[in-house]
């Protein structure tokens, strides 16, 4: 057990408030400072895209007892539904029999989590924005606003949870040797809306991840509880096919029709959501070191900010705080011990989800809607099913297990090379579950090293 | 000829003194802020390394008449002078017959531009501190100190010419889409010295810059106008051989005795200098947008702060302001136009010097002590020589052609793939200069592409 500590965590996210129930029950005073109001309390207009829980995010839920409570509000979602711009729709299954991520309402969530949190004991600070901090002393600054007069909250830990343009991480970085980079995707997104039907059920299924996958920008649809979906749309900002080129009703009308022939009697109200809502950046932040001394630590988006298309936002933000409590646990008092493992252990780990995260762009908007990927993926499962202890697919180390994320991407690179040669053989598409091609992937296996 | 307007120019360093000049000969008020005292006032203590002014630089200072004035303060450097361990010295020219790069001191330089912006009705103001700036309007903060109360000033332009740490730049970071990179280097710098003579003539030969390298490490030295030397030892922050290893006078002296044996006789206060000097960070640091609407710019290291191991950050710097000079000579008053066209020509060449700045520190401190190496560019030199039509070496090409960066460092890659197959024939020492090398480089040159 460890002493008594004094501790602020700024933010009260998803990764802020499970750092507080997890501190809090190792004996700490907690207190969870957010600059915005409860979100219990108003309308949620924060970032609009659904959140996938998978087995990283679990295993920090059931450590304290969590995980049973988030699952009875999250649908799980065991399949990619693939719709294609003809009106075909192919179905490719993530794991195997019975594997599911869990698709949640971001609002939704976060309101469950910051009850569970209080719960525990945490005691939260809405509507108190904090400044800047003292690294030395762990000493917070707090205003009305950036240039008024501050005033001074002195704890023995600050954590910084308070995302990917983290007030916290902004002192770190003026100091010397703190490497940063902040990198805006082409990319931005918007959210739409499935509603349910009048007696409450899915207009499409529900336990599918639904893409309209179309090269340069795509859609995608999770559900939830009450019967309606979440759908983002993700499109180059400029160019041909981009927000800039859809600036009237007609002009978004007909790329629609074009292109999600099939959602025109689902998204009935597209004209006001499309022009209702914003259009949202997507950025990339990566940053070392993590810690100052005993003081500081930063955890989740304000760590590392990823893009969505892994679905491993919370889950890498969550595994952050079940390797912060390892190493509680391994070193007790000696917190600077605890933070300088806590970034070693972590930073290779998400430079890979990073990686692995951008790259899954271009797998749901392009490779998904092509036949010899989807050929490619079926030769996996297949020998996967047969030789289960040589082959386990890169989304199922991702995804359904808990193997650090940089073994998962040198593995995936390592298969990925494989799979180039065996889909060289002539006429693989007939031969693909031949006992040849079963014998070519055991001799690649056996020849290469990853 | 524009309209005149009313500038400010953030920081009185090289770059910041150069625009200066160049604006007000253009017509317009301008007025340069520094918080730092007067230098030509006070002992100065910045940077050390001495710089070197190669085409880029000397075709900027030309454009405005200067490079009389700069070439009297400065000292020819016509070649490395290779400094082995065993005592053995080499030396390796840069170009042809004459050409150098000139070694500057960087106060001496400074100061010297000082006078002559000033000289020029620049208006200086010194221990001004521009805290913050709108970049709608071009209105800037001043005051005391971060938190004290600022003052307005108003201007119609603003430039950003205050360094890798930029207040200017720090503004632009928190616009969305803003790329941003800033990256430490494992290896820092300390300044030593070489006194004159006491009849004021160099203990070595002035116009190499001598190299003393020791792969992981190295030590250099420039020559400066009063006979002494600045030298600079670049080393491991961390590990063995590191400023971390030398934290006593005993193991400074054995490891200048064992790796430096023939600078015991000219480096007489070792020991006070390596003590007393401070140890300085390396940065990388990169971004995007430069420019913000027709109000802001960035120049020199503000926008792509490199590390020193080309000589080429002064030089990048000065060639942004020709750059400069040539968009407001084709755009009038469209400073939008300007500026975006600026940033648009200069982003790629200003990534690939910070590239190419990268990866010289591998051939100061390793490759300079290689026999294939100097071999390799002793073949480069013969070939150039015999076919100038056709190969220009990469150094010559960056430091005294003023060909874009860009395509500088794409030619030298296409050439490296070349040697590097020149290189694999057998017995190549004794051959190097054969007629069958000659035709296979031609040969080589006919089936590659760049």
């Amino acid at each position: 057990m460890q002493t008594p500590q004094k501790i602020a965590i700024i933010g009260s996210g998803l990764v802020g408030t499970l750092l507080a129930i997890y501190l809090k029950r190792n004996g700490h005073t907690v207190h969870v400072f957010d600059r915005s109001p409860d979100m219990r309390t108003v309308e949620f207009s924060g970032r609009s895209i659904n959140l996938v829980m998978s087995d990283r995010g679990w295993k920090a839920l059931e450590e304290v007892g969590l995980d049973h409570a988030i699952k009875k509000i999250g649908i799980p979602v065991d399949k990619r539904a693939i719709h294609m711009q003809d009106g075909k729709l192919n179905y490719q299954y993530y794991g195997k029999d019975g594997e599911a991520i869990f698709s949640l309402s971001r609002s939704v969530l976060n309101r469950k989590m910051i009850d569970l949190a209080e719960e525990a004991g945490v005691e939260f600070k809405f509507e108190h924005k904090i400044w800047d901090v003292n690294l030395t002393d762990a000493t917070l600054y707090i205003g009305e606003d950036e240039r008024s007069t501050w005033q001074e909250l002195k704890y023995d830990k600050v954590f910084g949870a308070d995302g990917a343009f983290s007030r916290i991480r902004h002192r770190m970085q003026r100091q010397s040797m703190f490497d940063y980079s902040q990198e805006f995707m082409k990319i931005g997104y918007k959210e739409l809306h499935i509603p349910a039907n009048p007696d409450g059920t899915h207009k499409i299924d529900k336990n599918s991840l639904h893409i309209w996958p179309r090269g340069q920008f795509m859609l995608m649809a999770l559900a939830n509880l009450d019967g309606s979906f979440t759908c983002t749309l993700f499109m180059p900002f400029e160019g041909a096919n981009s927000f800039d080129s859809l600036k009237e009703e007609k002009q978004l009308v007909d790329f629609f029709a074009k292109y999600f022939p099939d959602t025109k009697d689902v998204i009935p109200d597209l004209i006001h959501d499309f022009f209702k809502n914003p259009t949202s950046y997507l950025v990339i932040m990566k940053c070392f070191p993590w810690t100052h001394t005993d003081k500081v630590a930063l955890v989740g988006d304000s760590a590392h900010a990823i893009v969505p298309f892994y679905g491993h936002g919370m889950n890498a933000g969550f595994e952050d705080i079940t390797v912060l409590a390892e190493k509680m646990a391994l070193y007790g008092d000696d917190w600077e011990k605890i933070f300088k493992e806590y970034e070693k252990s972590r930073k290779p780990n998400a430079d890979a989800i990073a990686e692995l995260s951008r790259r899954n762009f271009v797998e749901m908007s392009s490779k998904t809607a092509d036949e010899k990927f989807l050929l490619q993926k079926k030769i996996e499962k297949w020998f996967s099913d047969k030789h289960p202890e040589k082959w386990l697919p890169l989304y199922s180390r991702v995804t359904f297990s808990t193997q650090p994320y940089s073994e998962a991407l040198a593995i995936g690179d390592y298969q990925n090379a494989i799979m180039d040669e065996v889909m060289s053989i002539p006429n693989i598409d007939t031969r693909w579950n031949s006992p040849e091609v079963e014998k070519k992937i055991i001799t690649l296996l056996n020849s290469k090293s990853y």
